[in-house]
């Protein structure tokens, strides 16, 4: 190492770096038509060698989780032609990746609405030990109609929703910390397998749920799991300002970002916590190849026919009439000129700067301009420019990618934008710790936070 | 090979063979103390490592399956000294070894009382698709109120808890058949993910449980999970005559085990099936050492003190006093003369055959005559004798194998009493096929039986 080179390492070594998360659903990738990709197998999604696989690329790329989202709800709309949006079941994944990875930390979410606490409390803790400590529950709310009908109900009020929320996740950190740290005794000498005066019951019963406990599962290596949260309503900054470490976003702009970055924080201070332990996460859609017209051919390989499909919604979005006989040619200037904005979709802005770069009106659907986060389609170093631009803004304390297509995709990422984030001093060159807690910078806990 | 080898062979193929299941609870083993014992890893009970090793140690012995009780209730009594007695968690231990075997059937207890039948049917289909169809669900109703109490709960009425049990598990075999056989067709050339048509949704609303459905997974090597049922009470024969494939007995002689298997045999012929299809499986713990001595001694330094704790129920059991100062002594000819055996405990014949044999009080109690199940204290052929004496009378189908200490326990089973049986050809000598079914001889069902 020569001098300018460590002088670097060292300034970098102060710097503030980004974590990253890896949005592993049904596991072909987060575009439809992913799991009829060449190279793709077709039975990738009852496979769990792929998912092991998945986790594995991410951890060669250092990233800090794996997030696995959960809502049991509705398939049957779109099953013709493309796979459920979710893990067959994100606990028992979990638990294959668990034992084949070494650092990566393992989130799924589990709703909060239709699961009893004591089971959530068990299979998380449970985890946790499995992985040595890393895993992490994205507590949620169930809000879908049918989601509350796989269990034979409706879904409650938001009020009892969220109450019931702070409830069942009171109740699992209590749970969690029903076993002392140091209760766990196990000296074969003495005979003493736990210290009985270090686990305690913990006699909770509130309006919405209740449990005696305690739990029977000893302190994993970071203690308990840690929360994870997801949602953008004031029930959810309230929720996530008492309990979360990480929260999921889904912002499109760098303003939008760094007013819902905000808010948790201020909620969290508004609990008596530093706002530095709320780490809030913004989603990115990848496509990452050599060059943007590569990528985009990829994209169109991709989407297929339901591509144009989406011209309708472009029109809307941009304010003007769209021809679908003319789905390669750019808008003519004239069309640009008159282009309206939507105010209903914070998409449109983007959707136009890419119209007036010119490319078809095929090429600017293929950017994914309509996709559910932004979208980087092109080289590896696009993806690190604007990840760098949203961090240091302040947008974000890190980024969920979503691939297009997992089978490549993660490996991409992996080789094509992590090196350059490296290089700039903004993502670890390696893992700090073991567990999750020491990956995020996330404090110590044990039980419910005394100060919340 | 020679003639007779052929021969005896040709026979064995046609003799009617038993199946062996391994009860796993916490890991460490049935008796008490077994924590503690030489060789043992003190942290065994949170080591998932330990598990897929003891799963594996089974596998070796071509066992049918593993079984994992489970009953999250109090674990404070006894804490100070003794493991709880269940695993962390059964569904993540059985993820971990479905991955690291290839044959062993993995079965589960998962209560039918406090779980959503829809998270219970993903769980259990999820499990069955990762072992590529080995999942069995031991479906209970949870009847202690310190269950209970951890869900914040009571214990419903024996009618209530078995009127939700029928209703469930008819819910979760109409979701597990929610996708049709041939439903899931992932076709990359005609972009076909699904048949439509034969992914439908449940629509059963019961007294207890509703569920619109349907699942999302598709079907497994072996279409769906086998039911297991545990219980020895009329609503127990009823719901396993109805449902299960496997019922996991309790039953100290030959007369009792007799008549609950025709009892579960008779329910199932009530039900329109034929009771071959339901296998009668009792209890067996073992501590198989070369000679019964050196058998014994091992269960005395693994009870240690508490083994004359239990002079005093031997003392009811025989129904005549016993001396705590001439514990290694035997019973006199005027005890053995007096004794009048305790018409409440099925125990007691068999204890007063070990005391008469001329054993002392401590090596009495060595022999398990209070232990929860027969007991074999002794060489591998005994055990053998006992297996097929049980077998051979009708008594039992099978036996789930209750190992003193799982380190050597199972391997001492292994290689001890399962040559035996081979020999005799009683006990297979290989895998019938890769799914559970194929290897207990469960006759193939999608969703609800039509017939029930």
């Amino acid at each position: 190492m020569n001098y300018s080179e460590e002088k670097k390492e060292q300034l970098n070594a102060d710097k503030k770096q980004m974590l990253i998360g890896l949005h592993l659903g049904n596991g072909y990738g987060s575009q439809q038509g992913a799991w009829r990709m060449p190279g793709v197998d077709p039975k990738s999604y009852t496979s769990f060698d792929a998912r092991v696989k998945q986790a594995q690329a991410a951890e060669r790329g250092k990233f800090q989780f794996i997030f696995l989202p959960d809502g049991p709800g509705a398939v049957l709309a779109d099953i013709a032609t493309e796979a459920p949006a979710f893990n067959l079941d994100v606990m028992l994944t979990l638990a294959a990746v668990a034992r084949e990875t070494q650092y990566i930390g393992l989130v799924a979410t589990g709703s909060t609405t239709f699961n009893e606490p004591f089971n959530l409390a068990r299979q998380f803790k449970a985890l946790d030990v499995m992985s040595h400590g890393r895993a992490g529950w994205n507590a949620i709310t169930s809000s879908g109609e049918d989601v509350a009908a796989n269990y034979g109900k409706r879904i409650p009020s938001s009020e009892d929703r969220y109450g019931r929320a702070h409830e069942v996740i009171q109740l699992i950190q209590s749970l969690w910390g029903s076993w002392g740290k140091d209760a766990w005794i196990h000296n074969q000498e003495t005979g003493e397998f736990a210290n009985r005066n270090e686990i305690l019951p913990i006699n909770l019963q509130g309006k919405y749920v209740g449990s005696r406990g305690p739990l029977y599962i000893p302190p994993s290596e970071q203690g308990q799991p840690i929360i994870f949260h997801a949602g953008g309503s004031p029930n959810a900054y309230e929720l996530a300002g008492r309990f979360a470490n990480v929260v999921i976003g889904a912002a499109f702009t760098i303003e939008d970002a760094k007013a819902q970055r905000n808010a948790f924080r201020e909620s969290a201070k508004s609990h008596g916590r530093n706002p530095d332990e709320i780490k809030y996460i913004a989603g990115l859609m990848t496509t990452i190849v050599k060059d943007r017209r590569t990528a985009l051919d990829r994209r169109i390989q991709l989407a297929g026919d339901s591509l144009v499909q989406r011209l309708g919604y472009l029109q809307q979005m941009l304010g003007i009439p769209l021809n679908p006989s003319k789905v390669d040619e750019p808008l003519t200037k004239a069309q640009l000129d008159t282009a309206r904005l939507s105010r209903y979709d914070p998409r449109s802005a983007n959707a136009l700067k890419i119209a007036q770069e010119g490319w078809s009106l095929r090429d600017i659907l293929a950017h994914g301009v309509i996709d559910y986060h932004p979208v980087i389609v092109g080289p590896g170093v696009e993806a690190a420019d604007h990840m760098q631009a949203w961090f240091e803004a302040g947008a974000a304390d890190g980024f969920w990618i979503s691939p297009d297509v997992n089978s490549d995709g993660i490996d991409a990422f992996v080789d094509e934008v992590v090196p350059i984030l490296q290089e700039r001093g903004i993502f670890h060159q390696d893992y700090e710790g073991r567990t999750l807690r020491e990956n995020i910078g996330a404090p110590e806990q044990y039980g419910i936070d005394p100060r919340v």
